[in-house]
């Protein structure tokens, strides 16, 4: 898994990075990658993913995130893009814990004191796995009646640092998950 | 995921629980599910999974432990296996952090203080995926040159609440992901 | 797999319930399903599955139907969805057996007395394997040069209740099915 | 599907058929095959798949059956090898309808007025779906407190003949099952 | 693989024939095939498979060509898609070996004296592998910077002889691939 | 793909090899992996693969030869392999053509003036595709009636160069295949 972590501009997540190769096409990284990118959210309603969201009308906004774009080959499976994305989810809190934030974990979303810190929505395309997160780095922008926050709020002000420190850390996760199914025999 | 939570007798672990259908041969359970029991451990070298471990002519011994036998049949995939077992140590930590308990994960292995406190292993069978966890009730028993603890050094005494608890939170998880799998569209 | 009935409203069928997730979009229902409805069949050219027919540019037309609308995700892939397909309507053969009906079924088509009774289609999307089964309610609004045939010349006229049966039939086939599946051991 | 029928000799099902490449191994048949053959049944302990049956210590026993042993490699899972048991299952009523013997199929299982005329069981092998299908010419040898009826009370004496006629609607409704599953577009 | 070898027309290569059911959407054919013609080669931006191409601006473009489009429904894949790919651009060499054209083959790119001989693309659809090869027939019309040659420029003037030679061979080939895949024990 | 090319002993090939993780348990190789040694041949029959040779009770033996074991993760699929299987041969073909060596391909096998170069056999194992490739260094110790002949007759003297030049060639090959795979947008 390939790791780039854009630095020197803003890209506004608008749902259609969520689409297959987008990596590719637009970084030139072939094959498993993780993009980390900062800039506002805005899902358009034809690229929502999320159905259950789509259902209920909700918003899916904020104007400043870290953005986290992942893309596997190996295995196109919606059940596996949805436990790789958790795993993802509590790796971030892991991280979290080492900046002294406690979160709590439900699911694909993480929570300080009750308060939304995170958006997320893992998918399969026809040829891969893809896995959206966001993190609000400030809780503004946010749709009425969802109580956030952001990284801003507590006290994580490096955001690039956080980037990378995040974006390693998945990718570090990913690697190990990777080589520990490599080393197992099969079971009778 | 069905939960059996085993109270009445003790179970040795001694590696043939990584079989496929062990849990609907033992406990009649179709599907998937989870079996929490409690006893020692001593697997023997021909069930023996991990050919790291092999290769190392590592001894996987504990005196007590409880043992956590997680069998998926949605996917048969060692990838998917080795993503779900670390997500599975990862709710692990969260329900230690509720009881106080800060811990390390490096990837399938929870520390607490540099001590080792589980062992874990995730393979596929030709019909599903298996995972076995298990964590020291009391660092007795181990293998020489370990540095391990037990849930007994760390506070934990009611061992069969923690098997509850620690089981409920899986089981949750697991069907937070599944639920999750089904409700995404596909990306183009 | 879950059952729905939809008693109190018509639907109409153009072909664009084929499609992934519908049943989740226009339901609620997450995961297999099954969606039992009634009203007239127009297939549009554009959501027309079987490209035999498309050959032909035959036509897919009845004033009023009694449609079933299958998903399943566990297992993506065309030679399951057409074994699935044709066990299903060898088993509403059977209901209708009950009914004291003899049929004859030649692979997805249930004739009586050489006139058609039905129509289906079994096809997969990038997520899930999705099967259409129409039954006439009346041979009427059917395409020119089709010796058809409806369940109210066949006696059958509590339409509801053979809604009723037919969907409790395929949904408890379709557990079997899969409870079947997790009871044996692998072969060598 | 390729279909063999042994007529020129008697062969004893011992469970052992329901291994991979057995059709290849013992009749040259390279790809999916159906052999069908006559001979008594006695199915070893160590040859047992079905683990209900393993777990209430069932005997599976037959002095006289009519056997089918079909794989299929075009797809390894074990959710498809029940869809397709169940599917042959019922092809095989229809055919029994033609002989004007009224069956109810429950399951894998025919019955005859309410005496059992068959046994099945379907599983995966590492590269192939496996089925067997056994049905009793006469109810002789059969375990104690199982109520059984063969064909011969059904009069049907022509034994040979039935083996070819079930033998050809069996291979005729793979056929037709694989040749609708490619004709499909794929539903988005 | 049934092999159609168009012989009575000119078909132009657009980029469309990569979708799925080409082949039987436009010549009847069911399931895995081979259909050679003749055309001008021309790939609109909107049919651009190879995104390395569509990266690079890169034209794809020729006056006359000999194209091979292939469909297999066995596995749904990249990496096999990627091999079958290879292995057939690997047998095309070999029929020209025996014209006594001596090749050089670079993945999926042959070259004759570091000429450009053909062009070649391979990718999935949701329900099959597509693989598209074109061989110049003249090296005409070809996009600038590219040193490209034919098989006229090689001596090689009777192309519907060489299409029927070319067409045999790769179907042979893949024939040969299935029954080898059907012959063997799956290994411990 | 990782290469390794044994060069300080000689290894016979009994067989055994070509089980899972023999690369892992062996030379301590994680994932993909092509080991490259030298020694004899003397398959024994209960590790015999090829049921068609176990069938007609060959033996498959030589005194000397160049082996290659190929072992791939990435996706487990008999026609995969023997694809993969064919790709390879062909390369080692181009590859002995740079040795001035004129070879004819037939399936798996490399023949020079009708007498026959190798052995072969792919096949997969619950988690891998695995292949076994050898070539005769001295036609010596060949079961009788095949006509065969070694790298020795054919002037290529300096073994431990062809083994570099072959298994750089076939682990090139996989690459490109894997890059390929990954670079292309799927196709409707």
């Amino acid at each position: 898994m390939e790791l780039v972590i854009v630095k020197d501009r803003r890209i506004d997540y608008d749902g259609s990075a969520i689409r297959s190769h987008w990596a590719y096409r637009n970084f030139g990284i072939l094959g498993n990658s993780l993009i980390v990118f900062r800039g506002g959210c805005n899902v358009k309603v034809e690229e929502m993913i999320d159905i259950e969201d789509l259902r209920a009308s909700k918003e899916i906004r904020s104007d400043d995130m870290v953005h986290y774009i992942i893309e596997v080959f190996d295995l196109v499976n919606t059940l596996f893009a949805s436990t790789l994305q958790k795993l993802f989810i509590a790796r971030l809190c892991e991280v979290l814990s080492g900046y002294g934030v406690k979160t709590t974990r439900k699911g694909d979303d993480i929570y300080v004191n009750d308060k939304k810190l995170s958006i997320s929505i893992a998918t399969v395309s026809p040829v891969s796995v893809k896995i959206h997160i966001g993190i609000n780095v400030e809780a503004k922008g946010i749709p009425e009646g969802v109580n956030a926050i952001g990284l801003k709020e507590l006290g994580i002000t490096d955001v690039e640092r956080f980037m990378r420190n995040t974006g390693r850390a998945l990718v570090g996760e990913f690697k190990k998950v990777k080589k520990d199914s490599l080393k197992v025999a099969w079971a009778q």
